[in-house]
């Protein structure tokens, strides 16, 4: 693995042995308090890069190597008040997320320039499906993405302009994703290849070493 | 192929290549309508026999080359009037189901004690899950399941009763099954390991050939 830091975005980036360069890429989004090399990011790159994929994945703002966003700390903090005073946590988290993907989406499409990509699959869960889901409808060089633990308060109308396939992930007992909320997301992707995956767990439970086993066949499948 | 016939009921029997007997097996349920070697079970058996499996696949009373059974026609027409009549369709169908039940899990019973099988799977949908719900959950020999198109209304309470790891499909344009009730059975199975499997289609329409993929593997990590 090394680091790199593309428009001042700190980014880690993985290659496969006996490759030229990261022509075919995976990008992943890290978690919510997460960042670039937490554990989950750096298993599910290692799974990638042995299966003959380059991986990226950037900090994103407020987390890892970042300096604190002042604007959006102060939206997080009137968030968790608006929480505490009662109101929905979906769609406060939703108008959260629109702001941040109003950054991260040029940012990487900036580290996709930056590498010389021109076919790249997405996996992002949690807040890399809020964060992904307008990556994915904004970015032609993604061509399939594996999103999920997400609802559809964020990102319904976005996703309704996403036509590569994706798979999707629910942990069934999620006890931040009304299930409805994930059902619906699934529902919105204009895709016509998608598959919904399942699972018993709860949002931070480990996701089953199996689904990354079916990720590495789907993006086998269409890049 | 061959063809045998057990205590009355007709059997087609596949085995691999290079075994000695029919030791791992995976008995799979025809749909409504169709028989033990219609093109989509023939199809799913060549694809299981090829990772290794023997396979096995009875005619359904009142189906292929079995007798009409009068009882089971009177019900069936009893049903399409009461239809006809304006009831509900899922909860006659299960009543229906449960009746052919009663006769189908003695009599795969049956094949797997002719057979010598001491490890089974089991791949139905549709029809072949109102019947297989049941049997996977009255067969211990029955290890892993792979079951789908099919709806709480049936079964909820007997799928409690099923421990063994289950795959579960659901094409999520089904216009016979409603989703919830779907998504209800997949609910109500006991079992900790279960994935849910959706994918756009209607209720006939073929599977994805990556979800025969996947039952194949599901079958591997179990069976």
């Amino acid at each position: 693995m090394r680091t790199l830091t593309v428009n001042d975005v700190p980014v880690a980036l993985w290659t496969p042995e006996n490759t030229t360069g990261p022509r075919r890429l995976i990008l992943i989004c890290h978690g919510g308090g997460q960042h670039k090399t937490a554990p989950a990011v750096v298993h599910l790159a290692q799974r990638f890069t042995s299966a003959g994929y380059a991986v990226a994945a950037a900090d994103v703002p407020n987390h890892g190597e970042r300096p604190t966003d002042q604007k959006l700390e102060r939206l997080a903090n009137t968030i968790q008040a608006r929480v505490d005073g009662g109101e929905d946590l979906a769609s406060l988290l939703a108008a959260f997320q629109a702001q941040v993907a109003a950054q991260t989406v040029p940012e990487w499409q900036a580290v996709l320039d930056h590498l010389g990509v021109d076919t790249a699959g997405y996996w992002g869960v949690s807040l890399g499906c809020g964060l992904g889901v307008p990556f994915v409808a904004a970015e032609p060089r993604v061509r399939a993405a594996v999103l999920g633990l997400g609802g559809a308060a964020a990102n319904a109308e976005v996703a309704a302009r996403i036509t590569v396939p994706v798979e999707f992930l629910i942990q069934w007992d999620d006890e931040r994703v009304p299930r409805e909320q994930s059902l619906a997301l699934f529902d919105a992707f204009g895709s016509a290849e998608k598959t919904l995956h399942a699972n018993p767990g709860k949002h931070s439970d480990r996701l089953p070493e199996h689904e990354i086993d079916s990720a590495i066949r789907f993006f086998a499948r269409y890049l």
